[in-house]
């Protein structure tokens, strides 16, 4: 037995508490993966009086997190405070500088500053790594770094935001409109006070952003994410979701094609019988495509003190027994220069549900002004009849151009008949 | 960029040439994830002759596999020749024992010589990696031992031979009996000449062992994995099965009881909502449940050139790169003494399907039996009259012990009235 791994942990919230309890309940389990003992030093957090299950006694307290970069007692790093700017920003670019390994459940930080990151570990040899930051307990990370890394990734596709899958899970269970299941998930924890990161798409474009760079092996690059949230999908799309065979789920997709690489976070229509359909509730699931390997998804529980703490310490695992991998599966000068191709060259098939008045002629204009803006439909349905009043009439449309539909809803909405802005969502294989 | 890492390979059939296309096709992106050129230098196979779609041409033949171990030129070796027996054997065990890396799909040698590999590797500091073991392209072994590291492992559970799901699913999808859908596989290839190795459960029983091992910190112990195989599964009880709401599958399930660590591969009846259930055909899939993590599901192609290449190329990487683990995660002296628990105590709830002479009083007989051996019923289903012929009559039992079932079926099977042996299904929870 080697002596112990030392670790200094900044942020103790739900996944710091997490992290501590883990590394003590499991301790003769994650000593005999670790190859030797891993014990906490030192710590920093804003409220020394909170309690937090354990017991911090002979532990050093740090009230700037920093300074854990530089502490003699602390061989990792472990920063748990979030957010991409400082003091999280500095305490990582810090202990990198500084030489030593680095563990974050940090997303944003590492969608914004993720390749400046990798050369800071590269110019002093330290290791980063962020197996919690996609995904909770799913060893997503380790998989497109490692497991997956002998083939050309096609696609990845995720359910990569547990409070979006929760609402959307119970809007369709329950047939309830979003806002009273947002205020539902919110008394119950699974969405923020603020939940705009959530519902907005935000985290999930973090994630994928994340993933897109480890999958295609090139500069991570969130600004090129397209992304929308879960905010305009009503009861009625998720109703007639069911009835044409597909289930609503946001998704994060990232997609090699011939002109480059597609990121984009936004609701789908997928299939009810494909793996991701079936993914419910706080569940995150990611299915990567490669050349050799298929179809793999790993599915699990994406948030929470517990999944989270599993993978914070497998990392810390790793880092004890030595085990070391480029940040993003490869070198920095090896990276890719495969460019990011914008979400108006999408090209795939689109649901459509208008609410028209109505009256005779009124699927006639519809009709024509796809036609005008080249878009041709695949099916078209309409339920019940109700004179000069509004109903819901939903179109799907084979294979077609994202500018092209945008030119067609906008067509649609100027019509007079229809009566509120359409409501458009790409279907997608699942 | 360093030195090639230079392999051998032995065995050149359908894994064998999958590996050797996918270190031509892939070449750049495996070496920039290994961070330097992968090169095979040495083969060994039965047949030079043979066409592989790929040039041989400049790399060394050996007749003898095991010379490999000792091949100057060859700094790790892959073992692609299968069985537990020489030449497999003798050349794992050989390059070990020269300090030389190997790379393994053999789940047979593993199985039954596991502990014995394991000393050889300590011994010399060689490391031995068998991603492609099991569950063909799935990164299962690696998420075992890494990826879940952090966490007491409760359970595994898997579809874990390709032939058998496929079989079974037919059987389902078709509704055809298990000998006709055989014949079926046969002829697609899916399923062997003799092809009692997958479906009397012993290529699943090798994989569950293997898993097994990892998950639990312990010696590998193939010898108590209690094996049935999918022959006696008919298109009767796969009927039943749907009408009851359950899906029939071939599950591999290691668990920790308080006793030790249950191992068992048999036909399962599985919630048809439960995420195993919706594994179909060719695609395996794993669930673990940690302690800290939750459950995490891992699914893919199970076996294939492709596949099965990806997990080998993966552990190259590995070796490329460095990465070391020990053979079961952690060092022999430190794996855990927890005894294997014998199938007699299992306890679990049954499905059991007879085959009665419909005349008064065979329910009371039959109910009288199981009550005799202390077995609670849940739910019995009879379907129509046929007054003196034989129809089906199908029980749901409550939590029983093994060992109490099987009195109840010897007592049920002795009663006049009833025509045949008794079907017997596990239920398991999925």
């Amino acid at each position: 037995m080697t002596t112990p791994l030392r670790v200094g942990v900044a942020g103790l919230g739900t996944v710091g508490g997490g992290v501590l309890r883990l590394l003590r309940d499991n301790a003769e389990i994650v000593a005999a993966h670790a190859g030797r003992v891993i014990t906490v030093t030192a710590v920093s957090a804003r409220d020394r009086a909170r309690d937090r299950g354990v017991t911090l006694e002979g532990v050093r307290w740090h009230d700037d997190p920093v300074a854990l970069a530089s502490d003699p007692d602390v061989d990792v790093v472990v920063e748990l405070i979030g957010g991409s700017d400082d003091p999280a920003r500095a305490l990582v670019f810090a202990a990198l500088a500084a030489g030593r390994p680095v563990v974050t459940a940090n997303k944003a930080l590492l969608a914004r500053d993720g390749v400046a990151l990798a050369v800071a570990a590269e110019a002093s040899g330290a290791s980063l790594r962020f197996e919690a930051a996609v995904a909770g307990g799913i060893p997503i990370i380790k998989t497109l770094r490692e497991g997956l890394a002998a083939n050309r990734i096609r696609r990845i596709a995720g359910i990569l935001n547990g409070t979006c899958n929760f609402i959307l899970t119970n809007m369709r269970e329950r047939g309830r409109e979003f806002a009273d299941v947002l205020a539902d998930a919110q008394k119950l924890g699974y969405a923020e006070a603020d939940p705009s990161f959530d519902i907005d798409g935000v985290d999930a474009a973090h994630k994928l952003a994340i993933l897109a760079a480890l999958a295609f092996g090139r500069a991570v690059d969130f600004a090129a994410v397209h992304v929308e949230g879960i905010r305009q999908v009503s009861a009625l799309d998720i109703a007639f979701a069911k009835e044409l065979g597909y289930r609503i789920k946001l998704l994060g997709i990232a997609r090699r094609t011939e002109a480059g690489v597609e990121q984009r976070v936004h609701p789908c229509m997928v299939p009810e019988n494909s793996p991701l359909a079936r993914v419910d509730g706080v569940y995150n699931a990611v299915v990567a495509e490669g050349d050799f390997v298929g179809r793999v998804m790993l599915e699990g529980r994406g948030a929470g003190a517990g999944p989270t703490a599993s993978a914070v310490v497998a990392d810390l695992i790793d880092v004890a027994r030595g085990r070391c991998a480029p940040v993003w599966g490869a070198a920095t000068e090896r990276l890719s220069a495969l460019p990011s191709v914008p979400i108006g060259a999408y090209s795939g098939a689109y649901y459509l549900r208008l609410m028209v008045l109505d009256r005779p002629g009124v699927i006639a204009d519809v009709a024509g002004a796809l036609r005008d803006a080249g878009v041709s439909l695949e099916s078209m349905l309409q339920h019940g009849r109700a004179p000069g009043e509004a109903v819901p009439i939903v179109l799907v449309t084979h294979e077609t151009r994202e500018s092209q539909m945008r030119e067609a809803v906008d067509r649609i909405e100027r019509l007079e008949s229809v009566l509120e802005r359409p409501s458009v969502i790409r279907i997608e294989h699942g």
